[in-house]
């Protein structure tokens, strides 16, 4: 018996790295989309929707050894389909499966799928949302890239961040470029890189212990590295670089320089220079960038939210016995100076297409948004008294009730009548599902559903024509402490005019952060 | 060599039974989806967004024959793993996990996975939008139940498809008492029940046949259901079966029928009476309803758009190899004057979360659009020229260009600061990502992407602090054909000015139907 109990126990829960999202939660979720969307539609992005499984040929060979992440469905016959990683793939397949299309800004916010090991006060979930932007086309040198960092400035104005995200930028063929200046052997170039995408949580001495002892390189050659890769600045450290000789001596590098120079001049004028971090050691994870790379980190330490219960208690069993990360892309959270780690990151790749469809020629350059932690961050600022604009609420306009004394009918059709007349002025509007419900019950149920306005019914004012229009919440004294009678046929005006008036006045009611 | 092109081929195309949105196509779904959201917000619902896939348990042993349409996940270690079938069951399992939720309406509009052998003219696709509003928790009779009637008005009505549509009306209860009042023995009560749900598509002889020789029926007994079953109406047949003694006379069907009588009273209140006909072959596939069942269908064959060339072919290699349909709850699309098949269904569940959680007495009622369906009308609609209020567009406001003569510049940064402007204004801004792009490619361009606006920059009018607005596409002779020269910091709010004005006037252009 108790054994049966336990199974039922065991069956209300969400899968492991997963959450519903729900109540505040779900609205303040879907004001940071709506926010972000409408950005990328300003800029002319139209949406794309793939399906949540691609083939799994489609996935394979394209996320280096992240590939153990991927979640493949079971062979039930017919094709072999796997969860979707990340939005870039399933783009670059659409691409290729459109041949008419030579260029293209979309936009995609959908969830994407990793069978990593959830890492809730990380950040790190199986299944979480990412919001993508991306231009496939020529451009000439960095204007749609200026525009693709422009839109990274414009999404965190809109969610009031100001000052609290610097965006890390480097150039995949400067960082080449100095790699082979200072002598780095052109096999060891990506693993060396790699080494050095690490120096934002660890210390030089051991990335260049990783650099020396593990891989390999000749310890006078990591020594000149270090005298890059420790500089970061804005277009003062672009002016050293140019008068670096060696470097500029260099083709690869002096391109990325001179793009840099461009890129910089361009994004004065989307008045984004003062956001970048220009960061000779920034050097993402993912194979296929070939220019611009940039990665979005929060200022100070962030607290982090777990989500619901579940989650909760599922970071609560993990505990310490976390597994290595496999992610090391995502993983920038381990230095609490750097707090959640990366909350948006991107680049330019043009030659994946043409892993799809040889000959493509369809250059890319794009920005994802990792909402999860977008999501986190705000709430945990909202919670602090931070300034945050909601774009939407819940929260019923009004509410309809009866009132009636001895042999009260209940007036259900007629509560239903009334509902229906402030439906179609365009309110939001609840009312009890009680035949005769207590009017004690109907302000109980207004005030949980928290409506600003109660529209009460009853037997008497029926017969008149009118009803009975109330502000709740009015403090005793007030002079419509006690609603208004209007006619019905002026009730959905005079309503949507009060809920109109009402909302002029600023919101100061913060997110309860459970 | 062949070969391996061949390989490369087989790559790029999407699963089976799947689809990318894009285009129009996502413009106009994305519309509906926010036609119906707003309706289902009017009535106080909250978003609930669940996990795409559900540990195995959840979802066993909820949908009868039906459970071998649900994808399962590969066991890659850890939690065994299936795609959701509906939305309704990741509710209940929601709604038994948070036990401290005693009412709530809830709306969820996802992708929800069946693996069946598509049939794309028929709407049957693997991956499709659902869209679903539910309300948990106690209601008097009839009262919760009439509200999500009168949401499916609203939404269809939203949607100005009035007259194309009929909500189809049964009760389970009257259902149940019919067959034991005619005679049907106990045992096979829900076999008969499922002959008699495919009358909407087989001649009474059909259904009759399957229930004497199939299903060992007496035929006394099925002669005595006809009598009832091929009767469909409003209050008139209601009325009728108030007088039927025998029928009266059986408790469940006695309480079906007076509750008829209270849903139709308060649909009257709702507007939806005249759009509902009360159906005694009503009687839906799932096993779960308990109360009052409808489903929508619309009137006449509505034609049915394949989606993308990679659909069509899809289609085409099918042809007419199709397996015997499994989803019978889905395939009501048969008969050429069903059309498409119904566009929502739904109906009373009352027992449903204690599958999850034993005494969890949290009776429910609900509604799930095929927004899939839904959207291929629409669009077939659109196309014959019928009404359809656009919300959204995805062309830009105002496209930025520069002209200018020998050694022109190209003025890439003072487009951009342009651009910013407007964006800044809120404007949707497009510019062409050209060092020194050509006059007539950046007016091509911008009649690409269907700018109803132009400001060009030149040298001459930047020098003075001016910029030139014009509006494309008007006629010659037009005061206004060169455009009008407006001061830069004026130009935000002209522009802005310009293009409200110009919404204004009613859009007429139709979707393309590709």
């Amino acid at each position: 018996m108790a054994k049966d109990k336990d199974k039922k126990q065991e069956l209300i829960k969400n899968p492991k790295g997963t959450r519903d999202w729900s109540g505040e939660d779900v609205d303040l979720l879907e004001d940071i989309l709506a926010q972000i969307s409408r950005v990328f539609r300003r800029h002319g992005a139209k949406k794309l929707d793939t399906p949540v499984f691609e083939r799994e040929e489609v996935l394979k060979g394209k996320y280096g050894e992240d590939s153990k992440l991927i979640y493949d469905l079971k062979d039930q016959g017919g094709e072999l389909l796997s969860l979707r990683y990340d939005l870039t793939v399933p783009f670059a397949r659409w691409l290729a499966m459109n041949a008419n299309v030579k260029n293209y800004k979309r936009f995609a916010i959908s969830k994407v799928y990793r069978r990593d090991q959830p890492a809730i006060a990380k950040g790190r979930m199986r299944e979480f949302y990412q919001c993508d932007i991306d231009f496939a086309g020529a451009s000439d040198a960095m204007i749609a890239d200026s525009e693709v960092i422009g839109i990274v400035v414009e999404v965190f104005e809109s969610l009031e961040w100001t000052g609290r995200y610097t965006i890390k930028l480097n150039d995949r063929r400067i960082l080449d470029g100095l790699f082979e200046v200072c002598g780095v052997p052109e096999d060891k170039i990506r693993t060396i890189s790699s080494a050095v995408d690490k120096l934002d949580k660890s210390p030089w001495e051991e990335v260049k212990k990783e650099m020396v002892e593990t891989k390999g390189l000749d310890e006078a050659v990591a020594d000149k590295i270090r005298t890059y890769v420790t500089r970061k600045g804005g277009k003062d450290l672009l002016e050293e670089l140019k008068k670096d000789e060696a470097l500029m001596g260099n083709a690869k590098a002096k391109q990325g320089i001179e793009e840099m120079d461009t890129l910089m001049e361009y994004l004065t004028a989307w008045n984004a220079l003062d956001k970048i971090s220009f960061d000779l050691s920034l050097a993402r994870g993912l194979d296929y960038y070939t220019g611009i790379i940039y990665e979005v980190v929060t200022e100070g330490s962030a607290p982090v939210i777990a989500d619901g219960a579940e989650v909760a208690k599922e970071l609560h069993k993990q505990g310490k016995k976390e597994k290595k990360v496999l992610d090391e892309d995502e993983d920038r959270s381990n230095d609490p100076s750097v707090g959640i780690g990366s909350v948006a990151a991107g680049g330019r790749y043009d030659h994946l297409v043409e892993r799809f469809r040889p000959n493509a020629d369809l250059p890319c350059v794009g920005v994802s948004f990792g909402v999860d932690r977008i999501f986190s961050i705000t709430k945990a600022r909202i919670a602090k008294g931070e300034k945050f604009t909601y774009i939407s609420s819940n929260a019923p306009d009004v509410y309809v009730m009866a009132f009636g004394g001895g042999g009260f009918s209940g007036m259900a059709k007629e509560r239903i009548e009334i509902t229906k007349i402030l439906l179609d002025a365009g309110l939001k509007v609840e009312f009890t599902y009680k035949k005769k419900p207590k009017p004690q019950v109907q302000f109980k149920n207004a005030e949980t559903a928290g409506a600003p306005f109660a529209v009460i019914l009853g037997e008497d004012e029926q017969a008149k024509g009118e009803v009975r229009v109330k502000e709740m919440g009015l403090p005793d004294g007030h002079p419509e402490k006690e609603g208004v009678l209007v006619k019905i046929p002026d009730l959905g005006a005079e309503v949507s005019r009060r809920v109109e008036a009402k909302k002029l006045v600023p919101k100061t009611e913060n997110l309860t952060v459970s």
